[in-house]
């Protein structure tokens, strides 16, 4: 399945039911003469607009509601992408194996990213022995400090700074306000969005005695490929090695990385999440909103830590857990029942 | 009752007893011969200042303590505001149905906001195709995007960015390093602190069996009239259609709001709300600080979420709900109530 | 015990074993040729570079595992900070009372921190009534407002905004892209992140039957000195008097400081925390990640608030307080274990 397009299609061109059909690697089921523009969601979809649906659980396990259905029924979309879930889709439609995979290859398709001319905007801050690919696209009011490395295709959308020495790899892109400190480096493909500091020392502090004095924090941060973070989140680097994200890591807003920690591959943070410091999570591991751990654990692998979970000691591979202390889900859901049902009981008996 | 001033009175002046009764639509009980000059706390205010007070419950149910009630008889100001509940103002007092609206009322005369002169700072980079009302004020170090529109009274004070195509309403006025992305409209008179994004991509993946593939997040963010947000919250823009904020709506720091979100008017979120994707919530509503809802959820109209609150199901209008999972609040302390005689009476058997 | 260097050493000079000895106070024992360049972790320490071990309990409680011991073992350091807890060190090693502590003073030495050359960068836009000291160091694209005062050996880094009549005491630094306000003072050796805002108005609202009508907050911001505060933090504007932060305070990211707090000297505020408006805390007071308040409280002196405490009321001084409402934290764990007990003997019976 492709991921971004195809060879044969230019972006952003409207495309027919058979060409949408092969985009998505689905089977067209019905006809129809429509050349269609976007993906857009059951309730504003016009006919020439696709949309998405599926009747049974999606991989969360969430059903559409009864309105939802209706909503699918009722929407003037002339083109549905559909599984196998749904039996009378009421209109021409692309039968495939996961629609919201479908649909997000087919909107990636009509919806072609900002372009950004290649150079640099005159009202930036270049330093002299920074190294700024010619093809990177450096918007105006950036600063780039002594020593930084510029990667071909880099975009730093506006009023971007990076610190001495950084690097920024191949088509990474920076939103506006994005602070990238010194011994930083990030890898190809990455998004970073506005508000977000990479770099800065992690909150490490011993006690002397009068005050509180800080340890230097010369690790650095080092971020793989593919990874994308979202506003307003915080990566601190780490004490003597970096600070770790691993390839395909997806964070969301108000993120905090702890200095030392270490993020495997395409693990998911959602918003608020805070990741204390030298804590090690696993490939593919995901934090619902407001999770956070302590210090000096490791999440394994595929972990599932549910939203608010506080993670107190160690998560085995594949454990999904809960709660504060988080334990596993079946575990903490039983204690709920447990508890309600004695507070139920108290209640009868006072 | 007048919200700002009178038409009479030149913002700022010093004002005497008389005055100050009438711009807050209250009586004067007592003569003084005084000019006064600012609202002030109790503790620091002197002769030419202006205090309040009640000595009945607030609408929060919130009561004087007996070091508050105290200190304002020790205070050293030459007027009060005071409503019915307080017997013996010891001074001069204005009396008013509500002392802490007639202060805001009171203060807001005496405390003129800077005023920012029109026109565009030289160090400012605007889109040729941008179009900036010459009543503007643009600061420098801003960006404004190809297509952006800025209007009559707007304030950028400095170093804002405003993507392509966005748009801003009259005398809105955005602080420094604000970043707004494309496809975002504010309303009239809205106020973003800095730090504030407002637009960028809701965190919308699906797995392709390989990676997080990002869903493109083109529905923007529609914000209306006299909306305030506070420092370093985020805005994330919808998928297919805008994420809304109603008129009148405030939000305090650190707070963020998902895509596909919908707030009502005047909805009131405390510092590090979480409203996550496709939550939509009634006029009026308010959350207390650290509050958040999981996705696809409705909130009505005028509940109160209480602090830490998290909404894991829909909220009926004009529900208080507190816990979490919330429930209603007078479920959730009777449980607490509950919960500590079992807890008490468990630690006497053991 | 000095806490940055020694009058004798250059800074970042490599040092010999006695040396190192000499500047962290402390007891050589066995002989070294070696000259030393940093501070490592045990793991990618080689000859060249010191680590520092404890085998008994730190102040947190927390013993180094079985594997760690191993690591310490195993390391190639040439030299080993070590108190009386660590029998057989395996190499050279200077003993100390707090090799944390040591590690720290050592470390300081060796790395020196990034130096900014006094001036004023041509980028930046500097009103022409603000007070810059000839020996501050004001990088790319800062803004510096009318009547503002920055102190001798200040360094803006980078596209910070300082506020109308704001003033920065000697040899404080602000990293890119932070936002102070109007009426905001900071005190003589402080550093403050990327994305922090000094000096907002605080979230006070009062509702006019109408809408939210904002109250003045112009009572601004009063930092001591060697303050530290983190990335993407706020500290809002107090509404007559300053909110005020103590000498020596440390916070963490995400940070939220409410209007009118009051912290003493040397709390410490971990990542995430919120302290609510008009609460007071006491010196050295210490609130671990994602704790809160609501207002209008006092936390004495020395309190400690566990992870995301909730604190409903007065802690009292030098208290240990967890859970929401945060209680004593010996009461807190009886309940744990009490609860525990309920829900397993619960389960026995159903």
């Amino acid at each position: 399945m492709r991921m971004s397009g195809s060879p044969n299609l230019e972006p952003g061109a409207a495309l027919n039911a058979l060409q949408v059909a092969e985009l998505v690697s689905g089977q067209l089921e019905g006809e129809s003469e429509q050349r269609f523009t976007r993906v857009m969601d059951l309730a504003h979809a016009e006919s020439e607009h696709v949309v998405f649906f599926r009747a049974g659980a999606d991989t969360a396990g969430r059903r559409p509601s009864n309105e939802e259905i209706q909503a699918f029924h009722d929407s003037k979309a002339g083109l549905a992408l559909v599984d196998d879930s749904v039996e009378n889709p009421g209109r021409p439609c692309v039968r495939v194996a996961n629609p919201s995979l479908a649909s997000a290859i087919l909107s990636r398709h009509f919806e072609v990213p900002t372009q950004y001319a290649a150079g640099v905007h005159a009202s930036s801050v270049i330093a002299e022995d920074a190294q700024v690919d010619p093809s990177a696209s450096i918007g105006p009011l950036c600063v780039i400090s002594s020593g930084a490395v510029i990667g071909p295709g880099v975009v730093l959308v506006a009023q971007v700074h990076v610190g001495p020495g950084s690097m920024l790899g191949a088509q990474t892109i920076l939103h506006p306000q994005v602070s990238v400190y010194e011994r930083v480096s990030l890898g190809m493909g990455c998004v970073v969005h506005s508000g977000t500091t990479i770099g800065a020392p992690g909150f490490g502090y011993v006690w002397s005695g009068e005050r509180h004095l800080p340890v230097p924090q010369v690790g650095g941060v080092k971020i793989g490929n593919g990874v994308e973070i979202g506003t307003n989140s915080c990566i601190d680097s780490g004490t003597f090695q970096p600070t770790e994200i691993g390839d395909g890591c997806i964070l969301d807003n108000h993120v905090q990385v702890g200095h030392n920690a270490k993020l495997g591959r395409a693990v998911v943070l959602c918003g608020k999440v805070g990741i204390s410091g030298s804590t090690e999570v696993g490939d593919g591991a995901v934090f619902g909103g407001q999770a956070a751990t302590v210090g000096h654990l490791k999440v394994g692998a595929g972990a599932m830590i549910a939203a608010r979970g506080a993670i107190m000691k160690d998560v085995p591979a594949g454990a999904t857990v809960a709660g504060f202390p988080a334990v596993d889900i079946k575990e903490h859901q039983r204690d709920k029942v447990k508890l309600r049902r004695l507070l139920r009981d108290a209640g009868k008996k006072s």
